[in-house]
């Protein structure tokens, strides 16, 4: 289907799309007939992470804490929007739409008028009436309650998660707070993702995002959990759902309303344009590398890796991090799964395991320590270094959805270098990506394309390993702002430009077919290698043998202990 | 019982030992009445050890081939033992006695009047006419013939070796010599340790120590392996150890002979002075550490560690190295066991795996990279890192006798630090040992004083978590040269200053008791630690998983398809 933009006949047309980062959020301009990308913009949070003390009283905050501050959202809107119209060159006037994505499940308190309570200021001091960012973990004992409740009385939507509830979601965030700030919690009109206060930012009126209601908020098949059970966690937690959760769900690429006339002030954008739902940055990316179809699996990866699929079947896959109806595109069931650790273990990798030579050869060829480590391995066979890695440094998201894992390596000699370890380590989270996928086929949803997106595409070198680990084809996106560019999509299908995501994706996304294929002779190496690995996989992380979970356990017993004895000796000092 | 120097009543008697390590010997002069090291002097070998290619021709060696020249060990005796003497400032004509240690199995082939074959200029490009290092690897496939054979016919010796004869042995480094070279094989008179020789080159007479003889020459109760044996292995080799092997046996302290004139001229020490028996450096230490009675166990810790203990019993240790009758003093069952890797790992892991800011702070520190790794975690308490590792970066010789299995880490977090897996190594090595003082207790062999020696014991932290580990105390040797120190006291002994090692040992031997002392609670929470050791030594060392193996057999197919493909590839080029 070709661009039939609505906007303004005869002319070009263009949306804006914001994606809203864990540091900053980026603003682009697109043009709604081919998906071109013509101005960016980027704004860092003043505030940036509040993980260690609370900026308006410098108050330190409890481990596991992460907080923002919702007034760097908007600053976003005043700034790095008009900044990226300036930088496309465009009349503003020809902006048809406004889309945005933010991280999730990250939260904001507020008052029937949208007002985060934070910015009252009798609260200002106050911890728990900031946003808690998407990685606030200190709600796990939370979320350990509503998974134990949950498996107890059997709740259905239970398997929709893979079985687990996250210490990151709605409802785990939102008993920390009843019963950390039962003051806040009584005074907090609603409960919302900021990936919808955004959006009621932008139009003055509150929706909540089909996407986030269903991966983050447990809305499943037209409704949230019940008030026995949420009763059984709390009593103050009965009608959470009915009143802080409160909000019409509208479908994805549907219009929340249109530009309200002071976020037209702030943008600079014309008042009463589109503005599409609010939606996640993982899941928006989709639609920008065309991926709306069933099987067509979408593979984020950068620090970590979230994986996305729209299906016309409804399963329960093992160790999923989701299942939601229209959760990617209304009308198919949209998937998501996850490996915790990533790129972030590469970057571990050279920052803690890599001795001095390497950074000296790198800068006298003028290249990264990563670049250079996987030089010089790129033409090594398949196994020649003896090696095998398990990715769970940061524990294990899908398929066995174990946080208290940890990473391995066997084979080590001697005669191993800084190189091999780096390589078996991108093997690693190659199986853990195999691990997935199979999972999903096994389960009835068959992966048919995987298409790569996100910040580690650009090394070529670990892409064919993916290739010939998955032995199959990978299409990579044509964009390095895959959320913004799907913001964009969703925009302009909001702004009526498009039938719906499916189309405006077909004209604006950006996806190179098939651009590594699998080496046979390495696809049949590698197999070898991920029996192994399933073998380490099930042995570590299914009971085989418990040791992570123990040595996890007496690392915090010993440094339980430590700080007892250090708190003892302060007391006799003092 | 106190020193009653035989040599010259009235005035200080002495006596030189000396070591042959891999690289160079070392002369120590010491004083008979009470081990007080005078003077001593170093020899490199000129030749080193060549095992890339052969220093004669150029010619290159096969892979796992590890040469020396005879004519190295005479230079010892030339230069380092003059040299001793003068810096002791002694009258030479005051030294009583000379003895000897050597690595081993270090092979010699030699005419009947101990020529070495490589002297022969005819044989001078023939790399099998040359000696054989301990570490020359390339008779693997001899021995697991000999192992399997061995196995079959339930030869009775075999269990004495913890069920496997080692590819370092005189054996299997024979049975190469026959079948890869039998014209050398066929001109070889006598296939002569290099302990052995030395003492042949002291004293003009072939004399074959008890030690070498049991440990590395299969000589049990009183005999060798049976012709019938030896024929089914390869007819040609049916009467090797009535041939090569023959010489009289004597028991370590005892006289080989009297220094000859020759040799009297080499070293500047008189003629006809006793030289005594030849020895092994891991076993002439016992000695030296104090260490001549049953239970008393040597840990001599370097590179890799050797474990040295007397014993009134004999029993079949599951995976020692051997059992010898006078292995290590005469009257005494001598056991032997080891690690194969141990500060090896700990340079590697410096090496490969440490990044540039610790090389700084270590040079800004005025410490070693290794030092500074110890300082930062030595006040942590166990377990903090929350690591486990496998120390078997070199195989591990005892207790599982494998050198096909690897090293292993587990608990790897994105918080690991550099010197987090340090510890986890050190820890690792201590584990280790454990296992096999447990294997020698469990056998009724039971350790009851554990004494380390070698360069590790400079490392504090090591040793005191190696005391944890056990919970044990520690003793340490009172001398930097303990081998060296350790020939000396033979050769007080062969010169009739003391009636017997034991007696020597007392007087001359330096030994500071309990140095370390285990520290409860850390031995307790070592005790959990050790217990997951033990799990994944089982799992990874009996079979649970062989995956080690399988990386082995997967990287050797990997480089060999790849060395074929560059064959091919130059075949074609050319």
């Amino acid at each position: 289907m070709s661009a039939q933009p609505s906007g303004s006949p005869g002319e070009a047309a263009y949306t804006v799309g914001i994606d809203f980062g864990t540091l900053s959020g980026r603003a682009v301009v697109v043009r709604v007939s081919d998906g071109a990308e013509l101005g960016t913009a980027v704004h860092q949070y003043p505030h940036a992470v509040m993980d260690v003390t609370l900026a308006a009283t410098g108050a330190a905050l409890p481990p596991d804490w992460a907080l923002q501050v919702a007034a760097d959202y908007v600053d976003v809107l005043k700034t790095a929007v008009p900044q990226a119209v300036a930088a496309a060159g465009i009349d503003p006037t020809a902006v048809i739409g406004i889309g945005t994505d933010f991280t999730a499940c990250t939260m904001v308190p507020v008052l029937s008028d949208g007002t985060p309570l934070h910015e009252l200021p009798e609260f200002a001091d106050r911890p728990h009436a900031y946003v808690k960012l998407w990685r606030h973990h200190a709600a796990q004992p939370h979320a350990d309650r509503i998974n134990a409740l949950a498996a107890e009385r059997g709740e259905t939507w239970l398997p929709r998660y893979g079985g687990l509830i996250s210490s990151e979601w709605e409802f785990a965030k939102g008993l920390q707070l009843l019963e950390e700030d039962p003051e806040i919690y009584a005074r907090m009109d609603r409960w919302v993702e900021a990936a919808d206060w955004i959006v009621w930012q932008l139009t003055g009126r509150y929706t909540r995002n089909a996407c986030t209601a269903g991966y983050k908020g447990i809305y499943q098949d037209g409704q949230y959990p019940s008030s026995e059970f949420l009763a059984a966690l709390n009593p103050g937690f009965t009608d959470f759902a009915q009143t802080k959760l409160a909000g019409q769900i509208i479908p994805l690429g549907a219009s929340a309303g249109t530009l309200s006339a002071q976020a037209s002030a702030w943008t600079g954008l014309p008042e009463g344009i589109a503005v599409s739902a609010g939606n996640v940055d993982a899941h928006v990316t989709a639609p920008a590398a065309g991926a709306v179809h069933p099987g067509q699996m979408v593979a984020i990866m950068g620090t970590s890796t979230c994986h996305i699929m729209p299906s016309e079947v409804r399963a329960d896959v093992p160790g999923m991090c989701g299942v939601v109806d229209g959760g990617i595109v209304d009308g198919l069931y949209g998937y998501e799964a996850g490996q915790s650790g990533v790129g972030d273990i590469f970057a571990w990798y050279v920052d803690n395991q890599v001795p001095a030579r390497y950074l000296q050869a790198a800068q006298a060829a003028g290249t990264s320590v990563h670049q250079y480590l996987t030089d010089l391995v790129a033409a090594r066979p398949v196994g020649a270094h003896g090696l095998l890695a398990l990715d769970w440094h940061s524990g294990n998201r899908s398929v066995l959805v174990d946080h208290e894992l940890s990473g391995l390596v066997v084979g080590l000699t001697l005669g191993t270098r800084a190189e091999d370890v780096y390589r078996a380590l991108v093997e690693a989270t190659a199986f853990g990506t195999r691990r997935i996928v199979e999972a999903f086929t096994a389960s009835g949803v068959p992966v048919t394309e995987f298409i790569a997106a996100g910040g580690l595409i650009k090394n070529r070198f670990l892409m064919q390993v993916y290739s010939d680990v998955l032995n199959m084809p990978i299409s990579t996106i044509g964009s390095e702002q895959g959320p913004a560019l799907g913001s964009a999509i969703h925009a302009a299908v909001a702004a009526g430009a498009y039938a719906d995501v499916r189309a405006a994706a077909a004209a604006m996304g950006r996806v190179d077919r098939a651009v590594y294929t699998p080496d046979p002779a390495d696809a049949a190496a590698y197999d070898r290698l991920y029996a192994e690995y399933l073998l380490l996989h099930d042995h570590f992380g299914r009971g085989g043998n418990d040791v992570m979970h123990r040595l996890r356990a007496i690392r915090r017993e010993a440094l339980t202990r430590d700080a007892a004895a250090d708190a003892a000796g302060t007391m006799t000092e003092a």
